[in-house]
């Protein structure tokens, strides 16, 4: 039996992950590369895979999980492709491209969709039948899947954008998104939390504050839990390693269902249904793997 | 050739639609039945099957579009049973044992997705890939098809209590929701209409009260687009019978998205985008059958 080899990348904002693994899922070989153009990262992975593959053998398949927005469409012409983003040099950039010279098939999905596939195969999410995973952090989006296949429409999810009720009175912060400034993501990420106070919900460690940061992403929850029902919800990404944040999503959610959802999945206190990512920082990397294994014959 | 016949269902909140179809979508026979209890309803049903039966040969497949909630898991050991339902005499009600008798096959989806699949086989949401069919009447639900079939997770979904931002300054009407308040539902449903105003938007005919309605059902059309990426929204129901209160929804939603989402789906002024469906009245049974037909072999 030949062994066939699997191409791996976990593209982010900040880092790509390249792996090469065998068809068990086991890790050959890997690198880390900083973010920065196609023009300058691109040639990185190249070079990686080709040194990977003299090592090890041909690779068979590619998977990777990626930032977007980018089309993910397997039977859309520019497949593969970064659409519209604010990333200098992404826009037109495109996954086949640089992993074409390969002759082996390009599977792409989103970061978020990947780390739910590693989760659903390996982590929190396994034996659920439908997971969303969320990630708080530079940006906020989510990937759902069900049965292990992600969905979508005419393109990704955008889950960082929808819209957030806010008292005026408690919170007259103007919000930090360039299209809808008091979206979740103008509130609730990263980058929003630090425009707001100057420091990181970690580094302010203010009951209040994660209060009420809380209660914007609990609004993604009740919303994913309304509008597609899944097993288990996993919220993961840089803002969420701040301690008590999860305890209070759990609380603000249930606050926000308010018993209308009876289902054996919402536990009590939500502590089973809101869950951390178990796979930590290889969830994204796990997926990409399985993304290009789904490639094989 | 033999021709299969297919008993269709659209149960509502007001009243059961049924007729015996043949594999075209053909209606042979149908009838109208007031909704009641179980116990008044279903010998009806079985009576009118039974002659329709006797005069047009016997059913192959039967297709249900309800009212819920309802399980609509085909594998759940309680598919097609009513759950808790504040309607009485409807919880743990179920569709298989009023027409097991006739020893078809049964095939139950929500009254919404059942919309959604009448309209995309013959009426405004023809060539979709992804359609979203949305009801704001006594109650609002929304079903979401991708490819011909409805999407669901553990259950299907309950787009009418998401929560909606609201600005106390302009509106302080304290919401209808018994669960949540002011959620969706609770805002801009026909009986939240009527408990804010004492009559219905087309009789009050007020530009404010439109807007104000508009501007939370585009909440949940941002939050579609966001969370689900339809190639198209159509939208149905008592409510937005009412006038001038469709091109709001389009002038909100457009407003919300704020040009983030760039694809060709979102024409300029949403136009296309956001519909009124084409098949009136006719939608629920239209989907109905054509449940059914998917259970012939």
């Amino acid at each position: 039996m030949t062994q066939q080899l699997i191409g791996a990348i976990e593209a982010g904002g900040t880092k790509f992950v390249a792996a090469l693994a065998d068809e068990t899922g086991s890790i050959l070989a890997r690198t880390r590369i900083a973010t920065r153009t196609p023009q300058e990262c691109f040639p990185e992975l190249t070079e990686f895979f080709r040194a990977a593959a003299a090592d090890h053998g041909p690779i068979a398949a590619f998977g990777v999980a990626s930032f977007g927005p980018i089309d993910i469409d397997p039977l859309s012409p520019t497949y593969g492709t970064f659409t519209t983003t604010p990333k200098p040099g992404w826009s037109g950039a495109r996954f086949h491209d640089v992993l074409g010279s390969f002759g082996a098939p390009v599977v792409v999905d989103t970061d978020v969709s990947g780390a739910a596939l590693g989760e659903w195969l390996a982590g929190a999410g396994q034996g659920c039948t439908t997971l969303a995973y969320t990630t708080v952090g530079t940006g906020i989006g989510t990937g759902v899947l069900r049965a292990g296949k992600s969905l979508m429409g005419f393109s990704h999810y955008e889950a960082g954008h929808i819209p957030v009720p806010r008292d005026a009175a408690v919170d007259s912060f103007g919000g930090h998104c360039p299209f809808h400034r008091d979206c979740l993501e103008g509130l609730a990420s990263g980058p929003a939390i630090i425009a707001r106070w100057g420091k990181s919900l970690s580094e302010l460690d203010d009951p209040a504050a994660i209060d009420l940061i809380a209660d914007y992403i609990a609004v993604l929850a009740a919303n994913l839990i309304l509008l597609h029902m899944p097993d288990r919800l996993i919220f993961g990404g840089g803002v969420m390693k701040s301690p008590a944040l999860l305890a209070a999503v759990r609380r603000k959610t249930e606050t926000r269902i308010a018993g209308y959802i009876k289902a054996p999945q919402l536990d009590a206190g939500l502590e089973r249904y809101i869950a951390a990512p178990a796979l930590g920082d290889d969830a994204g990397i796990t997926g990409a793997i399985a993304l290009g294994r789904s490639a094989l014959a």
